[in-house]
């Protein structure tokens, strides 16, 4: 595999080694320091004249920094003749600031993909992003591969009685994914407006009751929406254990306690990003085999597509 | 207002001719043909020099003549020194194309939105996009207005017993919108797989029964969200005389047949694209004062934080 | 030929069907349909990754229409990896708008050409332009191949006694090319001021009396051009049996009617432009071979000198 | 006229300080000198922060000192805050490498437009480009003013029987302009391939029999158009009398001696070029007027219209 | 002040404040919080359309995020229609990053410039950077105003038996401006090599003997320079009170412990940085009157030539 | 070495032919002219499709021709499908003019980088720029190479006596690269303010009594600043006999006749510039077999660490 260079920032360095395992390649050799006034410092320490680099690291928070460790050691890259840099994602901070809110706002989004562009990239590989319309948002082309099949995979399935449940509107598209590789049917967890007033409730559609769910969503961050979606499935009949399996586990502020006191079978995430659990012992199913997979047809010019989201 | 110019393409020079009379400022004249080998030839017929253009065209179909048509008219004022451009498309085409679908697919939108970018425009003015998170695809700053405020107080609000009803996931922020105005509930039309098997079925999720719905969505296209929707909005025991509303109006293919032969008390659609509605007698709600507010608040730096999509 | 794509757009089947016969190459397989809704759908079925890519598509009448397509089907291909990406358009609409000229105008030419830049196209091929300053317009690199070779040889030359004659004063560089491959005196017909009234006529620079005329232009659009040019050269002298030989057969509006009632032997066009002949029976030499050997060369990096328009 | 910087480089003092004098504006005080080593050091005297500025510079040979004089200059006023930087270049050099001609050459007159887009200037304002297609060449926008009013009206029109002459094909449309201007009919000298061999002559299209011939062109370099265009006319039988026309002197190698060898009655040029003509007495009518009127209403946000190439 | 906005981020509130009272014109209300999962969310408050925006955001450690924050409230702003976009960083991070020191590195610095154009602004306000050819380094036009005159005029001049010394080879400039303000001869502290082994020693050049030092620098980072010139100082017999004065304070590490252990009779830095100096009784001049001054002559267009460094 | 393409324009055949030599791999033929009104004319002779091109040409004075010259001939090769293109520039013009220093300057030096930027070249390689600090300057990837190697190897060192002597500040990192590789002690000379009045002397720090000085410096321009290093030198008491070695000999203006006055026993620089030196016998080091392994390297995929400064 000659002319392939697999580097890595500081965000997640267990999933780097364990691609560059399934590879069988070796993590380039690197300096990613700091000096005494805080400047982040990055060397290359083999030559990548005419290499094909992928660069891996998820803008995981504090993203900031990921963000800008990747464009200092995508520069040196560049400078040092890289041919082609490719920047490998698995999760991507701000894909939901993709419109302004509430007023003058940033697009955070965009923002962070014209960085990408301007950090001399020529590619970026991202995997189950917030929206299927960020591909849209990024200047440079997207490979956005999709871990539902290894998630779905690694989901002990409890049954046909069990039911994916998307817990908001957002993941239904989502869910639909989850039920198509697992053959089971779908129910969906929604806030909706139920009179003139200013009042919404949580129900559910379709039939849960006495199922097993298997709650999906792209992203665990403070727990709060798996909470809701869990009180809304028990109030609907639902079997009281569940199963929650999201790619992205980030598990900030009080996830991981409340998601500990939840009537939950399993948590699945992938190793995306370099979370602690704690407590709660969340299965990590690894991203290494798929960003392994990704990377070898990349550098032999080979199709992705079925490892492509299709949405 | 001197220093302000507006020139309109021809997709709609009804909608055209009503902003400038709300504004009190007649269309520039322009020419606007073909030469007989079938190039387009425009011209601009008063001086634009440093001048702040407002060119009011929708990428309504036959997109590409509208799109190409609008770039020459940008080509042509900035060559002639104005001084900012702003592209008015009340509707725009391919919003949808914003992700790779099933394959090797192109990213319509944003092809569009690099296509203005090069075109020299400076800010692009938008009504009701398919999505929100389409401001992250244009790299050109989006005002992105809403038509939901005239067509909510446009519509006869049958009373209390009405219910918002979203044909289709995608719309049920727009519904949310649309209720808070009204002052009404939210009902929710979805499709779901029912099974393992590739079984799905339209279902409608909030209380609709003996209710008036109000079915709200931001395009109407062949009629077929809306005709489905009916179908199973009645088969949920609503009320069977219902309205739709939506902000644009293509009626394509069989749209108007189909629409003709439902239950509908009203079709409200706006101005935004000049399509033909025929022997369905939808009521048009003019974008023009919109617009004409729009392009004057730009054209004074005021703010236009109350007429943007807040999502 | 390993790494070459070959694909084509919807505007000329039957010429992009020759030249992958030419190259004993198949067209990749491609979707390009219209929505209800009128926008375009454009679809590759085949893995393009690393590959080089040859997109063939003439701009030709409805060249908006053609033009986008183009570009999304680059877009396309951009995004799923293509190394190279070389649009074939052997004929390119907007080619005479490359000035402004009474006013306040595009310049049709220069926009075409930064659309295809912003498009993500590496090199543009394209056939005997209506000027050779086209190549200055382009940022892309041009590849400006010729056709009078081919047209030249497939002219069943009528003796010693024929001359090259030009139409109007734009084609005498290319009439000169023709004489110069037919071995034949050149004429030119012009029109001229002839007082200081507003009075033109058209006469004729050169001996034609009793010689068979080859008119030549770069293409073909209504005929007029080439109805005064006989006219002119009746009244000169010249044999009333001629032969016309243009690269671009666009044959528009009553372009058929008018050339079928001149007293012309043979009417010679390529095939760059699918357009219809009816009565008139032109006869079609095929650019399958030059724009074959062309995408060949380009593919193994060997030099296109001696196809190219010197001028 | 607050805010304008009229700025010169040292191409043609002469002329700036009459632009400067028609507008009773002063030039901006500035450096431009060469540091012992050669580099060229420009400094600008006054403040321009927030300025609209017009960089006085012709492209005359040799045009690589004034044109990266111009461009250092540029790019001071940019660094010190300039708010518009137009050039104003009466003369373009490279204007004839529009193209690739024999073989693997640049397109010259591409790459100075894009070396003046690379260095910060807004606009180009240029006189009587050697091709009106050198607009599609230019990115910047660019204001094509002609001295064909100015010239033919310094003309002493020798009366009824003179004739406009074009010394050769491409001057044709210049001809057109003189002699609608001068209310006189127009011929032209043209070299034509006269058989099968590689033979050319010169001959005369039009009548000049006993006529005075006002020969008109673009610009005059070695003379040698005019030398073979006036030994054409005379044998054609032409008033042995006659004038020369043209925008631009460069007068180059033998162009004084040869002209000064010939029966003109008068030869007139204009001053965008600061060339010495020495013994030969050419006339000179200044542009200064045409660009100061130019300038002026670019300043004020002015229709030029009418002081512009229609072609 | 009409159409000023005076915007700040969260990295140094004080002097944005301070800058704000000098100017009399309030900082814009804005939002600058983290979301849950660690991503930053800006927001403005008040209306910027049209408005001439200055930013004020030293991007001091940690500089990612103050860059960050500084590009996402630049993203706001471009959106909300603001006229201008003016980065006010009165520290700017990365700036010794500006070539490849031992190999495979960043050009950090280049990276920090790249990035503020990607960002929209239109001109970036910095002071007393590392070295003033960062001026090349940046694509947007940069005013880099000096502090020394501020910080010059502050010190207690301890007499006419003073010397400036400059601690290293880098800040013997900086070191000749402080003396001509004050008055005074340079000595230089510099590590020369002494032979041909690798033994270097640091030396002082100059007379310092019995003469108060007054040691500058542009930054102090971990005080380590300032330790060792003092020692240098001392063993050449220089009177053992002494001053030392840097534009930018940064106390990084030990800096702090390490200079109040020093015979200083005081420590003058400017309030660039929001650094805390804890034990060390460092005196702060404020940049206010100075940013306030170049931010209102910018506003009014007026030259900012005497406040700049001169290099 | 297939599809490697030398290619030299005028400024120094010598060199170019002797790297060509090195590599064994033949100059390209090429044109490189004047037409008659003085603009250049070049043009590539053999085919360059898909090669690796490297344009050897210094930017020596005149700086502005062998600029243009450069960049035409960077745009015939773009054209004509270059697949890399490399400015191999041992010298470049401008490189001090890096920062705006009295006023409102242009900064030269970031022009010049830009220029190459838009000229379509991808990579630079300079040998011993004016400050290392110029890698962020160009926006092209830069291969700083170093000629001090080849310099000290080729000095005969007068034994343990001899020291390496700064001539200013400026050289002083360079002064420590020679020192390492010659094993010798380094001497500084400066000019340093000695009291509150403007006086400035020359000193020098570190023992240069009867010792040989080795002066070293970037490059010679009017020789003026080794002449005054010599004359401090003197009067430290340093031999009367030095040796000067420098990469660039210009020799502008008075330096032959300067150098020549001075007790030299040896003035070596490199051929980086095609100067002449008349009675200064000044021996030149080849720059070629550095220049030769460079472009081995970089058309190899090969590192250049070691060839290049480090500083």
């Amino acid at each position: 595999m000659s002319g392939l260079t697999l580097l890595a920032g500081t965000a997640n360095p267990g999933l780097a080694g364990a691609v560059a395992s399934e590879l069988g390649h070796p993590l380039a050799e690197r300096e990613a320091a700091r000096f005494p006034d805080g400047e982040m410092h990055v060397e290359i320490r083999t030559s990548v004249r005419g290499h094909d680099i992928y660069l891996i690291q998820p803008a995981s928070p504090p993203a900031e920094e990921y963000l800008l460790q990747l464009l200092l050691l995508a520069d040196a890259c560049r400078r040092a003749g890289a041919a082609r840099l490719t920047a490998v994602m698995p999760y991507v901070a701000y894909a939901r600031q993709d419109r302004r809110g509430t007023g003058r706002e940033p697009v955070g989004a965009r923002l962070i993909a014209d960085l990408l562009a301007t950090g001399g990239f020529h590619r970026v590989v991202a995997v189950d992003l917030h929206s299927p319309a960020l591909e849209g948002v990024f200047t440079l082309p997207l490979e956005h591969l999709t871990a539902v099949p290894l998630l779905a995979e690694a989901i002990a399935v409890p049954g046909p009685d069990a039911v994916v449940v998307s817990p908001d509107l957002g993941a239904t598209k989502l869910a639909e994914r989850y039920a198509r590789q697992l053959d089971l049917p779908v129910a969906l967890v929604h806030k909706r407006r139920v009179s003139g007033a200013e009042v919404t409730v949580r129900g559910v559609t379709g039939d849960v009751r006495d199922r097993i769910p298997v709650v999906v969503d792209d992203m665990i961050t403070t727990g709060g929406t798996i909470e809701a979606a869990v009180a809304a499935l028990l109030e609907a009949g639902s079997a009281d254990e569940m199963i929650v399996a999201a790619t992205h586990g980030l598990f900030v502020g009080e996830a991981v306690r409340r998601l500990a006191a939840l009537p939950l079978r399993e948590v699945l995430v992938t190793d995306s990003v370099a979370a602690q659990t704690g407590e709660l012992r969340a299965r990590r199913v690894t991203l290494a085999p798929l960003l392994a997979e990704a990377i070898r047809r990349l550098h032999d010019d080979r199709s992705l597509a079925d490892l492509l989201v299709h949405a």
